[in-house]
């Protein structure tokens, strides 16, 4: 007999969490719906060579194997380079610009660890096909909508703008492409390693003595709307990016981010080689040990992959998971219940009555449960608490007699006798 | 560059089938939900040795490969031998019956053709450890509603019992199990081969003249209540079976089958070794040419397999691939849009009023999007029909200046003139 058990970083859910993630998944699938995204999906195996040289370093931690057919295929690793495969296949036959989401699984033979699982979710919008800087507002609303609807943690997004490099880099100090490479890679670093590790990294990089005043500039800045102020005041060219950036944040307020929630933070340039313009992290300020729980921003250049030509996009992913383990560890996940009623069979004669019962409830849309067997009464108890219904139903030969039944309340053990009549209307009232 | 292309049997969904696809999902988890059954989910990749042996042939059809570990892994093939791992690691955990749906995509190698695709949807419905023939009845409403839920296409569920064949050939012609085996194998190939195939089949394979009188018996009976009369007057040994089997129709259709929809059937058996008691397969009577969508019944041995201990169990998988090609064939298939209003864009100093206008909107729980930048107005009409919204919001200087909006109907291009406070409730009227 072989021993019951699963690969490591690929977890079973059972009920309890698995009906509080899907109760995620619908409430964040909703707000992307209302906020005007469009849902489409990609398979979960493609041509290898088409994910080949998207991921860096990383592309080893892709899942990878040969089919039946001989063909190199591997497992999606992300969601963005699959949906620039689908854009650049099917752009004919969709609404442009293309607001698409997406709530899938991804692959990544990482290594294991608190909160980095091998098969975990994704739950990712883009826009694609506009340069408007009203798609970043929307987009940055759009995260803290669907944040908002699966939990009240305190929320703040930092966000910075890759111009404000560019531009002071190859503009105010006339630094190179390379050094400008250099000190995004270095300021990359900064979370992990703080303002030290990124000036020796650069020193480390040999970078000029102009790249280390220009990443001191940012090391020192701050953050908040006076960071914006002292960029504008003492840089004249970076006074267009710092207008963007305060438009887009004053955007996002309009369309519902509350005060505060945004914060321009000129540390946070995400990792990834493809963004080139607004960028930010969503952070749990109450949280800080558990990282970012998402990240996105434009990415003008990563369209064009697959066509060749460049197309403006701007997205999100939401690091579900990782939220899901704060919300655990901290025992704000709550399972959902859909059952109102586990009707308890007393009487194996009354079983007629008990499925009457039922489909009546059922078709009134009242989720409703019956114990099969008479068994005895704690055991079905036992049964109607783990599956969280919020009533039992007792029904026996005496009030069979009577034309009542006795629902019971499991949180207070209250008892209500009513006729089968009144029983529809009276759940339905609550 | 390469071509963007995806692999055989593996495919895309645009926004107008992914709405269709994600509508059909949730209407059938709330049935399956309101039915008391509890979501759970397993990982795509197992460790293959837990998968192997269980498939029959079929195995060789499997995805594997060794991961970054050297562990040789496989992906999903089917959602019942999971489930039985699943059982036999967390049975303490769960509530008993365990009453689980799971609906996700697995993985089969196999020839594409029309309506077979390598990567698919289940969508899975079992009642775990409870030998009462309400399950069976349950697990048979569940799946009418559930598919009556999604589309209105005329159900006939057929039914039959492996017990029947049991009981005929044991007891009646004093046969033994394997002529029991060959004869359930023979009788599965009548679908596609007929009752001469079934006999040929029996012959070819050296079957007892007793063996061909028994699979005569359930080839020559017909199908319907009067087929069990038969089986009843003449073998008095099946008449607890076939009491059973009338209960179990009668049990389903006080859960709200409609009559007409269950018809016994003595030629169902299904091909999986696994099955013990009553069988079914669901077809459409109109469109005979798609073949079953769904199957499922007894199978009280197979959830022993990690555990030793045979757990009794009933179940369906729901074809739900098959139904949305037989709905998409015949054009019952629907995009869903979420979104109610377009505003288009006019003027860009009016930004800040249309974000306002959008987030008012939204924050009433109404879908709506914005066309980003003042392009030609026929573009964002296009924009606006593509994304199947209902309304478009026209706001230009003119209408700015006199404070109201004009809501334009697509569908009919019936105009409103509200003012912007009117807007939201002129909506949630609709």
């Amino acid at each position: 007999m072989l021993e019951p058990r699963t690969l490591k970083g690929f977890p079973d859910y059972l009920p309890d969490e698995q009906s509080a993630r899907q109760f995620f998944f619908t409430q964040i699938k909703h707000t992307f719906e209302h906020f005007g995204f469009q849902p489409m999906s990609t398979p979960v195996l493609e041509y290898k060579e088409l994910l080949t040289g998207k991921y860096g370093d990383d592309e080893k931690l892709m899942y990878t194997f040969t089919d039946h057919g001989g063909r190199e295929v591997a497992m999606r690793y992300d969601q963005t380079v699959p949906l620039a495969r689908f854009y650049s296949q099917h752009k004919d036959k969709l609404s442009i610009p293309f607001k698409r989401y997406s709530i899938a699984p991804v692959w990544r033979a990482d290594n294991t660890q608190k909160g980095r699982l091998r098969e975990f979710y994704q739950c990712d919008v883009d826009v694609i096909g506009s340069t408007s800087t009203l798609v970043d507002s929307e987009v940055l609303a759009c995260y803290a909508t669907a944040f908002r609807s699966v939990c009240d943690l305190k929320l703040r997004i930092h966000l910075s703008h890759r111009g404000l490099y560019s531009t002071l880099l190859l503009q105010e100090f006339a630094l190179d492409e390379q050094s400008l490479g250099l000190v995004l890679r270095a300021v990359d670093k900064f979370d992990k390693q703080g303002a030290s590790g990124v000036r020796e990294y650069l020193k480390a990089s040999l970078a000029s003595e102009e790249a280390l005043k220009a990443a001191d500039v940012m090391l020192m800045l701050g953050t908040g709307s006076s960071a914006l102020d002292f960029l504008e005041n003492n840089y004249p060219a970076l006074s267009d990016v710092v207008l963007e950036v305060r438009q887009i944040i004053q955007n996002a307020e309009t369309l519902g981010v509350p005060s505060g929630v945004l914060v321009f933070d000129p540390l946070i340039v995400r990792g990834l080689d493809y963004y080139t313009g607004m960028v930010f992290e969503p952070r749990l300020p109450d949280y800080p040990e558990y990282g970012s729980v998402g990240g996105g921003g434009r990415y003008d250049n990563l369209l064009g992959i697959f066509g060749g030509v460049s197309v403006p996009a701007v997205g999100f992913g939401m690091g579900i998971d990782r939220l899901f383990e704060v919300l655990s560890d901290q025992g704000y996940l709550k399972p959902i219940s859909a059952i109102s009623v586990v009707i308890f069979n007393l009487d194996d004669n009354l079983k007629t009555t008990y499925l009457e019962i039922l489909q009546s409830l059922r078709s009134n849309n009242i989720g409703a449960s019956l114990y099969y067997s008479p068994h005895k009464l704690d055991k079905q108890f036992r049964y109607a608490e783990k599956v969280q219904s919020k009533y039992v139903l007792i029904l026996g030969a005496a009030e069979a007699e009577a034309g009542t039944v006795k629902l019971k309340e499991l949180s207070s053990r209250t008892e209500f006798i009513l006729s089968v009549q009144e029983l529809v209307d009276f759940i339905k009232k609550v």
